[in-house]
């Protein structure tokens, strides 16, 4: 049992991103295409940042309808302020406004801190779930950061918080879009070294993450398929022996453990299968085969969550596209399918 | 200049395929679903086994249409027979019909038998393109053929035919389904094995081998995308190096051939921009790569097209389904869909 209050009592937190990036006008965006999305939504953020990603918004729309308003709340005061305003805590110190397009360290410590907000704040029962804007990698090695991205660094917070190991808290990745989802045994790393990565100890633990997910999200016995490495899964050892070796064996494992799972599947039909409504999520062996079939289904509505942390992380698919920050162009589709997701998982959730 | 008749005046051969699969009747009920078909191909097969697929098709189907008629000709007596019978040559020897759905080596010896009629064909200019039904490894490889599949024969009969050694005439596979085609530079080993095959050579003759198959098809200046090996194209050599060392000098030199190409592109991303438009086909560097985004967008009519040949040669993209062989319950789509690639492919040819 949890004391916190009711996941529809407490926000959904979207941090900023890199302020010089598209993050924030696409928050903005979003809660302009969806305004019953104020009433859900907590922005950790910089105010001032937020004020010119209105003001741009605003201008570049034409809008006939009133110009969102902002309203700064304390996070503890969230819900008695108006549900019809975007409600931001000030989560960052950024003494003025960043030009959109440049990467800097300022901007990538006015990122991380929003994170680590944002984190926290889910951590300890204020927000129900977290929706992250896209960061800068390079910015955030400017200001020092240990982590290279989101998943890195929420996992280290998460773990900090619950006070076990970085290894004591493996985390995944999970990408989906519109009728597929896929969890990754790895991710950031060349496809010979995620071959290395396929282990029997990784897999059975992406299959562990991945239905640990499901269940939280009340579907407890999501049917997981298992793509194979090699082309045909291996036909019988002939074109590679990892399906025999490995991932047999993992699967066999988690099936012990009670788990929905099948396969090895043939890589080249297993995405299409799910998509026909057979499988629930595929997990995919390395990076390009998870990601090639969701994106070709849609990139505009991906979103990407975090799987293994104590907390509920979405984002949308897509990063800070300098090129676009300012001009008020970048759609708000795929933050929104973030946005939607984040909340769908937390419905049921007490985190 | 060639002295063959117009390809409109020659026809386009279909192989029956393994007669123990489904084969002979997807090619009846291709030929009953689009009856002007008939006008344009000849079949190279056994011809009491398409008797007992008419049989079947006309006996499940129960059509208010009349049956199809089988009439046996000579491949030179093809355009003078009747224009809107099954027209076949009785291409192999098969000492009775084969049951359903079992592998022999006298079903192999047959499919391999009507391959080697068909390639011969049209080699010398008696058929303007090929399509081949499906045939089965096993039963191939049980009737002592030194060749896995179709592929591998077919080099061989048409290196022998132009007196060159294989590896003189190097073979790509490309698949294609609406709106989306690839071309693999390896195919059927392990993924290990597909790293090592990424050569500057093997890249290179990959798109030299594309270029010229969309050049003999009418486009000789098609745009061809080729996909990077590593997550993100490798990063700048973060995530692997052989975006650097090997794909982008092999564009380079295809470059200075004169070839539209570019890249190489982030893979989980090439194949969507492919599908939009921005390019005419997509050089995969593995056998999943390719064929996951391809079978995502259609396995009911993906077709396989051999590049590299002196010949044109489609296949369905499906196997010899021996579960549904004589069932009649097989979908004629993806074959109907290699017929058509073959014709298209074939109409302005000399081959």
């Amino acid at each position: 049992m949890t004391s916190k209050p009711a996941a529809s009592g407490r926000p959904v937190v979207i941090t900023m991103g890199d302020p010089a990036g598209i993050g924030p006008e696409i928050i903005v965006r979003a809660l302009c295409e969806r305004p019953q999305l104020r009433n859900q939504v907590l922005v950790a953020g910089d105010l001032p940042t937020l004020r010119r990603a209105i003001d741009l918004t605003h201008a570049i729309e034409g809008m006939a309808n009133e110009a969102l308003v902002l309203e700064e709340v304390a996070a503890g005061a969230w819900a008695t302020a108006p549900t019809d305003r975007l409600r931001a805590v000030q989560a960052c110190v950024l003494s003025e406004r960043v030009p959109f397009g440049c990467i800097s360290a300022r901007a990538g410590r006015a990122a991380a801190d929003c994170i680590a907000y944002a984190a926290n704040l889910v951590l300890h029962g204020g927000a129900r779930a977290m929706v992250t804007a896209p960061v800068h990698k390079e910015a955030l090695s400017a200001a020092g950061l240990a982590h290279p991205g989101h998943t890195e660094f929420l996992q280290a917070l998460s773990a900090e918080h619950a006070g076990v190991t970085l290894a004591q808290m493996p985390v995944r990745m999970m990408l989906s879009s519109p009728g597929l989802a896929t969890v990754l045994v790895s991710i950031h790393v060349s496809l010979r070294e995620a071959l290395e990565a396929v282990t029997r100890e990784r897999v059975v633990e992406t299959i562990r993450i991945t239905a640990a997910h499901f269940g939280r999200c009340g579907m407890s016995n999501a049917r997981i398929a298992v793509a194979a490495l090699n082309p045909h899964a291996g036909e019988g050892g002939l074109f590679g022996r990892e399906e025999i070796d490995i991932i047999s064996p993992a699967i066999h494992h988690a099936k012990d453990m009670g788990l929905n799972v099948s396969g090895p599947h043939a890589p080249d039909t297993v995405f299409m299968r799910a998509r026909q409504g057979e499988f629930d999520v595929v997990v995919a062996m390395y990076h390009d085969q998870g990601l090639i079939p969701v994106k070709l289904l849609g990139l505009e509505f991906g979103v990407n969550t975090t799987l293994g942390l104590p907390l509920i992380r979405t984002s949308p698919d897509h990063g800070t596209a300098f090129d676009l920050a300012g001009t008020g162009r970048a759609s708000a589709s795929s933050l929104l399918a973030a946005i939607d997701a984040a909340m769908r998982m937390s419905a049921g959730s007490s985190q």
